[in-house]
C-alpha cells in the first residue's frame, strides 16, 4: 500500500488547548519523538501535529494519519483525564476498529508506582486498519514511563495488523516477538 | 454553582433488595459514612439512601444526587456481581458522562489480595457533570479495602471536574495532588 | 432447567481458521479438556467444537451452547489478538448479558509475567443467562496459565448465576467460595 513511501511513518499528535494556542511549547510531542528515535533502529519519518482538545478535530487527525499517511503507529499525548475538555479517549474509541484494553491497564498500573492519581487516566489504545493508536499522558516523565512499559509489544502488534516490520535498538528497548509466529 | 450550600455533599447509596426491604440493617452505608468521616478534614453533609436493585431506581437516584443535590462524590454499595439482580454498574454506566476504568481495575486488584472471587466484581467509576461516582462492594471489610485503595486520587479528581476542594486528615488518609497543577 | 441432563455440561470452542480447516490439530481444545478433567471433581460432559474465525459462526455456537445445551461454562480458545481475523471478543461481547472485566484484566496480568505481548490480548469473559463464557488464548501453555489464574473464582461465579454446583479436586485446584454466602 505504501508504495510511494520509503520509510514507515509514525504520527505524533499533541492534544492540548494551550499548546495548540501557542501558550505552551510542545514539550510532550518532542518527548515522544526523542524516545522513538532512541528506541527504533528502523529509520522512520514523523508526522507531527499539535491540535486543541476538540473531539471532531482529534478524530479527523487520527483518520488522516491512519488512512492517508498510513502511519504504522500514532501516539497521542494529553487529554486523557476526567475533566470536561479531556476527550482523547472518546476520539480514539470512535475511530478504532478494535480496542486493546491491555495497554491502558498496563500504563495505569505502571503510573500507579509513581502517583496515586494514575487511576484518573482514561487512556486506551486500539487499531484502525493497519495503524496502532496509543494514548499517552501529557507530561514528559509520565510519557516515558508509559510508553516504555508498552513499547516491547508494539512492533509485534504492528506485524499482526499488517504494518511495517520495526526493529528496535536492543540496548535501549527490547521488542518481544513470540517464537514460531 | 452550590451558592446555597455551605458544605460539600457526599451521597451514599446502598443498593440492596434486602436492606431496602428492611430485612438487613444498612451496614454498608454506615461503613462508608464512618470511613468518610475519618478520612475527610473538610466538613461535609451526607445524602443517604437505601434502594432496591432496580436499574431505573438506581439511575434516578444517581441523577438526583448529582444534578439536584450537586454531590461532590457518590459512593454506591452492592449490586456489582454477576447475578441477574446485580445492575449497579449498568446504572452507573448509563448515567455517567465519562467512565474511569482505572478505579475498577485498582479495586479488583486490591481485593484479589484477599479473595480470588474479586474478579467477579464489575464495579466501575465515572463522572456525571461535577460529580464523581464510585461503585463499592457490599461487605464492610471489602468496602474499606476498596475505598482506601482509590481514595488518595479522589480529591484531585473532584478538583479536575470542578467540584469542591476536599482536604483529608493526613494521619488517616493522604490525598495526592500532583505538584504544579 | 436441565431436567434431562444428569451431569453439568462444559463447552469448549476452539476458534481457529486453520484448525477448523483441518490444517492444525485441535491442541488448544484438548489442553482445556485435560485441565478441566484434572481440576473438577464433579463429573461433567463436554460439548466440543472447532470453528473458523467468523463472528456470526462464533455467536451462533455460543448461543447454542448456552441456550440449548445449558452449558455451565464455555471456554473459547483463540481469536483474541489484534489481527483483522481475531473476532472472538467481539462475538463474546455481542452474546453476553453481563461482561466481567476482571477476568481479562487478571489473565493479561498473569500472562505479562511471561510475555510482553500479553497486552495484545483482548480476551474477556461474561455471562449469558446461567452460562459463564471465558475467552482463552490459543497456545496450550498460555491457556493453562490463564485458566489457572481465574479458575478459583469460576465455581462461585456459576453458583451466583444459577448454574450447577461444581466441586474441584482440592489438591489440583482450590475453588474459593466466600463464607456466609
Amino acid at each position: 500500500m505504501n508504495t510511494t513511501q520509503s520509510q514507515p511513518v509514525i504520527g505524533i499528535l499533541n492534544i492540548s488547548d494551550r499548546a495548540s494556542a501557542g501558550i505552551y511549547e510542545d514539550i510532550p510531542g518532542k518527548a515522544c519523538a526523542d524516545l522513538l528515535r532512541e528506541w527504533l533502529k528502523t529509520p522512520f519519518e514523523l508526522d507531527y501535529k499539535v491540535i486543541p482538545d476538540e473531539q471532531p478535530v482529534i478524530e479527523a487527525e487520527l483518520k488522516r494519519m491512519a488512512d492517508q499517511i498510513h502511519c504504522a503507529l500514532i501516539v497521542t499525548t494529553g487529554g486523557t483525564g476526567p475533566a470536561a475538555r479531556d476527550v482523547t479517549p472518546e476520539a480514539t474509541i470512535a475511530v478504532c476498529d478494535k480496542l486493546l484494553p491491555g495497554f491502558g491497564e498496563l500504563m495505569r498500573n505502571t503510573s500507579l508506582r509513581y502517583v496515586a492519581t494514575a487511576i484518573l487516566s482514561r487512556q486506551t489504545a486500539g487499531t484502525r486498519g493497519s495503524t496502532l493508536i496509543i494514548n499517552l499522558p501529557g507530561k514528559p516523565k509520565a510519557i516515558k514511563e508509559n510508553l516504555e512499559a508498552v513499547f516491547p509489544a508494539v512492533p509485534y502488534c504492528i506485524d499482526l495488523i499488517g504494518g511495517p516490520y520495526l526493529e528496535t535498538n536492543e540496548s535501549a528497548m527490547k521488542a518481544f516477538r513470540p517464537p514460531n509466529n
